[in-house]
């Protein structure tokens, strides 16, 4: 038996997200028939969290078990030669003893991406949030410096998500614009279900004056989900690099840009 | 009545191309159905050129004439809010009298994009010509300058295509890389339908060693379609700038990194 693990990208605007459910196509499940029918096994893919309906991966990790004698780093190519095209394995490998693809991450770090200009833009429908009006960035630096630290982040947690604990170490948030894109980059331990979204839901309520200044401090204070603002659209959130004791997904899938 | 231009972005993967055609949906056809929902009248669009099938536009222009009292600066949100999400209007103006937006063209810029690396990008996919192989870049740079200058580009005409003369000038021809992507950018005073895709399909064939060194200098020379090489898809083409005395597209929509 052999641990593979996998580095995936997908556009995550054809799916219901990660994780398998009946109400639609998960990159999950279409990656978990493609593994069928390449080992004739019914390998179960864990990845390092699930990302939620039209989020999309620049580097998704996931490991499963095998018999088969595909060498490890051929997974990548077999598995892309079948896959559609919005989905790809950038990378494979043999993964250490013990390793598990949700349990070891030790940093993720995920990035919103605003197109702030008054016309949108056709090569980023559905891979940014398009806003035409005046956004205070002061403000926005300002509410994300409340993220940083380690907190209970209940109030970003979404409702009727059931977790352990709503404890989670931000270590760093921070907005900086390129032409008209506006980009948000965390970095954290971890992170629970919608709770980048409604980070960034709360602080643009603050900076177009829908919420207070302090917003995120009082929230992340108090603990509370009507404390904080909306949950912004899954559109413009990707997954950009999962960090493992051995494996930083940053080696295999460099950034191109301010976007891919 | 009042002459508007129009500066239009479009992603070119669902369309037939710019023009309209008895077999699919064409760019024109969509924003003459819109100018009439909001006119009243059945506005003629006319554009720089046509771009084919799957073909990319950073910034086409395009005028029609109008009875209609909407101001000028204000097609561009009114066209906007009634298009589908993959073409918007940038911007728009009244035009200065006699402007064509086809006869009047000074300079046109494209870019070919080709990703070059072991695997595709979900985000590339119909953006870009992915490319696994190496590809010998000298070899690239060294068949662009044959392109450079006044010439007779007989042999980069499609079969089929009547224009009354194949001589055209190209300014500037020039490969660059950035990270994973290969780019070629190209300008001339115009070009002939699938001129563009022919260069780069011929200076590719080249880089691959499937015709000899010095290929395009020949085909350029020689003026037979049979010398130069395959024509390259479409999917990577993007028209990335159109002058006129008066209007430079860039000056409307800034350049966004390398593919946008």
């Amino acid at each position: 038996m052999t641990r593979i693990r996998l580095i995936i990208k997908y556009d995550g605007a054809n799916y219901v997200g990660w994780q398998t459910q009946p109400n639609g196509v998960a990159v999950q499940a279409v990656l978990e028939a493609e593994l069928k029918k390449l080992t004739g096994e019914a390998c179960a893919l864990h990845a390092s969290g699930r990302t939620d309906s039209g989020v999309h991966a620049l580097a998704q990790v996931a490991h499963f078990d095998t018999e088969s004698r595909i060498p490890p780093d051929k997974f990548a190519f077999a598995l892309n030669a079948g896959l559609p095209a919005d989905i790809r394995v950038a990378y494979s490998d043999e993964a250490p003893a013990g390793f598990h693809a949700r349990y070891d991450v030790v940093r993720k770090e995920y990035r919103y991406v605003i197109l702030n200009s008054p016309h949108g833009d056709p090569f980023l429908r559905d891979r940014a949030l398009h806003i035409h009006y005046n956004v205070d960035e002061a403000a926005l630096t300002e509410e994300a410096g409340a993220l940083v630290g380690t907190h209970d982040f209940a109030a970003f947690k979404a409702a009727g998500t059931s977790v352990k604990s709503t404890v989670r170490t931000v270590f760093d948030a921070r907005w900086s614009r390129d032409g008209e894109l506006l980009i948000f980059d965390v970095a954290g331990s971890g992170f629970m279900y919608n709770m980048v979204r409604i980070m960034v839901g709360t602080m643009l309520d603050v900076a177009m004056d829908r919420l207070p200044r302090g917003t995120v401090k009082a929230a992340v204070e108090g603990g509370d989900r009507r404390l904080a603002g909306a949950t912004a659209p899954a559109q413009g959130l990707y997954l950009l690099r999962v960090v493992y004791p051995d494996l930083d997904t940053r080696d295999h899938v460099p950034p191109k840009g301010a976007l891919l």
